[in-house]
């Protein structure tokens, strides 16, 4: 490791960004996040974005992961075909400058299907290399786009991407249930009532307008709209899910409360989840790939 | 019927609003569209929007479908629930002023299901009795919420709505999937392969994402994504009108530009669809609604 006096490593998305400066034993000593995703930061203004990260926590080496990798980032890191595992993303750093590096996304072909991620990967490697994943499972990770991935051997086999996320917050800004779904979202008898309703019948745009006309006809509390229209969402990506090679448990990682969600769903589908958490399974990750640098 | 003189019929809908002048023998003798919907109309404006209309088709008595009659609109017209024909219909007029007079919607609820329609109710059953379409038959109306309606002698019996048209815009104006949905939508083979996917997988939210990943990995024509997804949408919605009891031939109505869409991908999954003009059917239905008053 050529990095012996530590590094800063970023967690950089689409909306946010979080920044940890990481000592020469790997250990996370200061961090911070903000809301400057790449999509915020002007075409040139990355290396100011990045100045700034310094200016915080100190002028250390860069290892950035994420969309700041794709296209609307900073440069663009060209994804890694599955199974790609750590070696495979350490081996396809793409750098910035002398001391900046990007961890590239990964891409799956095959099958008749083709898939991308960005970020998730160093949490999906990092919770195999810290020995909280087996090397052999199906990961559910939550987020704007979730993904199921199918470690084999400890490298990422296969995924794909549902974008429940992504529609929720189409559908709570823009869509005519707007109105309905402004209150927070609870793993409530509504929710579960949404994850059955789509683990039973495939017709998710269906279900979605009945969920208005239930309001409309006091057929539903209007209160329990969002939390039965998550579990509609949920509840049709777990029933995607489910269709993968399962393992007796099925680890769900992210933030705690989307893990939640899906943890619930998972049980109402007859599963078992467990929930992890996904900061701690990037920084095992990112450490990895450090190491290798 | 009391409007010997003739009347002025109006499609109000959410975005836009469609006037006709009809004289004493029921036909359209003038008309205009323009963008004033409901959701244009501030509380209060009501009275001067109908007297814009008067000033630019005549002095006439007025009868308004469509979401006029929603809580969104001048007067609420609560739903006449299923089965609903035009006598139903015109028997639960509301009237906003002595000559201003507001058709109700539909609501269905039975089955652990409920659904509302306003404003399709007066094509369907329009078609109906102009001999258009059978008195039991299954119709698919599309629009912004696809309506598949179920006739049974010559009544609404039961209906089912698919929100395909607004999960379509909420994609094209502010998903990650905007950028590659801006051109026009045609019946081409990626259209015909989206409807495939969605016929053989009901994995909408996975294909959805997927048909990004295939434009950034070099598997679909950046120009095929909006046919592509529109075929997903359209096929997914066929999927689940498909399931409705058939008749062998299943009238398509609305605008044209629609129509043909859910022609071919009725066709695609081996069925059989004819293509009806709604504006047609709309004024049927209305010239029956104002017989009866």
């Amino acid at each position: 490791m050529r990095w012996a006096e530590g590094f800063i490593a970023v967690d950089w998305g689409t909306t946010n960004r979080r920044a940890y400066l990481i000592d020469g034993s790997g250990s996370r000593v200061d961090e911070f996040e903000d809301a400057k995703g790449v999509l915020s930061v002007a075409a040139g203004g990355f290396p100011a974005a990045v100045a700034e990260i310094r200016a915080r926590l100190g002028d250390k080496p860069l290892l950035l992961a994420g969309m700041i990798g794709s296209n609307r980032g900073w440069m663009e890191a060209p994804y890694v075909p599955c199974p790609a595992g750590l070696d495979d993303l350490a081996g396809k750093l793409v750098w910035a400058g002398v001391r900046e590096a990007i961890v590239p996304g990964v891409s799956f072909l095959g099958q008749g299907r083709a898939d991308v991620m960005r970020g998730e990967e160093v949490q999906l490697l990092g919770a195999v290399a810290a020995g909280i994943v087996a090397r052999d499972a199906l990961v559910c990770h939550p987020g704007t786009h979730n993904k199921w991935a199918l470690l084999r051997g400890g490298v990422i086999h296969i995924f794909g991407t549902v974008m429940t996320g992504e529609l929720f917050s189409l559908l709570k800004e823009h869509s005519i249930l707007a109105e309905l779904l402004q209150r927070p979202v609870e793993v409530n008898d509504a929710f579960k009532r949404g994850v059955r309703r789509a683990l039973e019948r495939d017709m998710l745009p269906a279900d979605l307008f009945e969920a208005r006309a239930e309001v409309l006809l006091g057929q539903m509390e209007r209160d329990d709209a969002p939390s039965y229209v998550s579990g509609l969402l949920v509840g049709t990506d777990v029933r995607i899910g489910l269709t993968w090679p399962l393992a007796a448990r099925i680890p769900v990682m992210g933030r705690k409360e989307l893990t939640q969600l899906y943890a619930a769903a998972i049980g109402e589908a007859g599963r078992e989840a467990i929930e992890l958490d996904g900061e701690g399974c990037f920084l095992a990750g990112i450490n990895e790939i450090a190491k290798r640098i």
